[in-house]
């Protein structure tokens, strides 16, 4: 991938390879995988009309994967979110290609999540169904730390809870209560502060409480997060604290910082509960999707 | 509090006053407390020799205060990092005015804790014996989190594990291996994203094992933790992490942000475990700062 004349990352052609893909996926002994394009790829930056252009070429080539493979590929497409009229019509063509929803970023640009200018996007999404995953990037304080990756090791998983944290206080959850939301890398740094978290919402209510003044604690259970924190005891208290069927299988693939057996932390960690194994390996990401498991049989 | 002409911050007489202090702790049977500045106290940003005027004003009050009160306070100094030089000089002077060590912010201006600039400190903090601990501030993506008190709930706990990482990964524990650090909030969101950063180091020694090549797990145990994660479910996940003889009950005192009722999670959380609840309680701080409980009795 080049920017410009600059190079900026090498990539293989499970990233763009549909038979490359389910070869690896046999490998692995994955039935289906949700396509979503990379982060560097959101274009928020960019003139709204050309961000457009760019997301169509996407979410069609996306979508050309997913007809040809309906029973390996469920798709997300991709918006030109920067410019929220422009990004509800693009949604609504997406559903209608055969993508079940779409990859946003965890900022865009310089609103947060809980940006009322998103509301429309937010009220989009919830009347077509369309599922939302949302993906860390352009990472704070990227600038402050030149070394040892420390953005994607510290910086993402701040993105996440900011992502999780401004739609929980913003009232998105509240006023859009049929959203079906995942956030990526196990919610990042989310779920284990959420006691600081809660406790910042009871003590300074002055500040926290100005769009939303439910508890923070009562939106858990009410989105999805993915699985991907590499650590048993991690994954159970995510599994705890949000229940089994809030958890998905996250792979991150084909990047290195993802599970690079995809399923192995699952396994290892539940081993003999087949129940939750079940929810994390299929169930939630279905409910999350709104399919049925059928679709792929 | 005001900075200029400009109202920064209300606080209270039990932000200075020892009889104020004195009479909260009685209220909540607490028998200690360690005493450090506010970071906003820190001013590395100032001329060093304003810096260091500043921290000697301030290490001399609190080390009169720990001369007076001996059974109820230690102290920790503050020093003009940002001109390591008069650093190590003003910590050889706090050492000798009966404090026991330092709190430092989770970085200072452009340098991360990995800092070459920073070896002579931790060279002189080592040989001295003076605990360090380390405090979030000046956080990350402040300006991007205007709303909801975010820079607090989001940006402090990523601060944290900023100062940790840069810690591990430049090396700072294994070249001054009998350092004693603590880090403030429960290590903010290090513990939980352990599995990601160690996993990320595995498969990216280019970018993370430059200065030190030694796994990230290797130094769980290595440094302490305070208990102030607001979250029973996260206080026994870090004391699974980290051994509870590396976690310390921590307030935030008096800010409301802290523990309301100092070491009420503890109790409730290690209800019927004496040996967790004393180390917690006493023997983690006490190992921390080279004390021994006897001097409080």
């Amino acid at each position: 991938m080049m920017m410009d004349n600059k190079f900026f990352r090498e990539i293989g052609c499970n990233c763009w390879d549909a038979s490359a893909r389910i070869k690896e996926m046999d490998a692995f002994n994955l039935d289906v995988q949700v396509l979503s394009t990379v982060p560097v790829m959101f274009s928020y930056w960019a003139k709204p009309n050309d961000t457009l252009e760019l997301s169509r070429f996407i979410n069609d080539h996306i979508a050309t994967i997913v007809q040809k493979h309906p029973k390996r590929f469920v798709g997300l497409g991709t918006l030109p979110i920067q410019d929220v009229d422009l990004a509800c019509k693009e949604l609504e063509r997406v559903m209608k290609i055969g993508l079940h929803g779409v990859e946003i970023g965890s900022h865009i640009n310089e609103w947060n999540l809980s940006a009322k200018e998103l509301h429309p996007f937010f009220e989009t999404a919830e009347k077509l169904g369309a599922s939302i995953f949302v993906h860390p990037w352009e990472m704070m304080g990227q600038k402050r730390m030149p070394e040892y990756w420390l953005p994607w090791l510290v910086g993402m998983p701040a993105e996440s809870s900011l992502a999780i944290c401004s739609m929980i206080f913003g009232g998105i959850f509240e006023k859009f209560p049929d959203l079906r939301v995942a956030f990526a890398h196990g919610g990042g740094s989310f779920p284990a502060t959420i006691g600081r978290i809660a406790h910042g919402f009871d003590v300074r209510p002055d500040l926290c409480a100005i769009d939303n003044n439910i508890s923070p604690k009562k939106y858990l259970g009410k989105f999805y997060l993915d699985a991907l924190v590499h650590d048993s005891n991690m994954l159970r208290y995510i599994v705890d604290l949000m229940g089994s069927d809030k958890i998905a299988l996250g792979t991150d693939y084909p990047f290195p910082l993802g599970e690079l057996a995809p399923g192995n932390l699952i396994e290892n960690t539940f081993n003999s509960n087949l129940s939750i194994k079940q929810d994390l390996l299929s169930k939630s990401a279905l409910n999350w999707l709104g399919l049925e498991a059928k679709r792929f049989m």
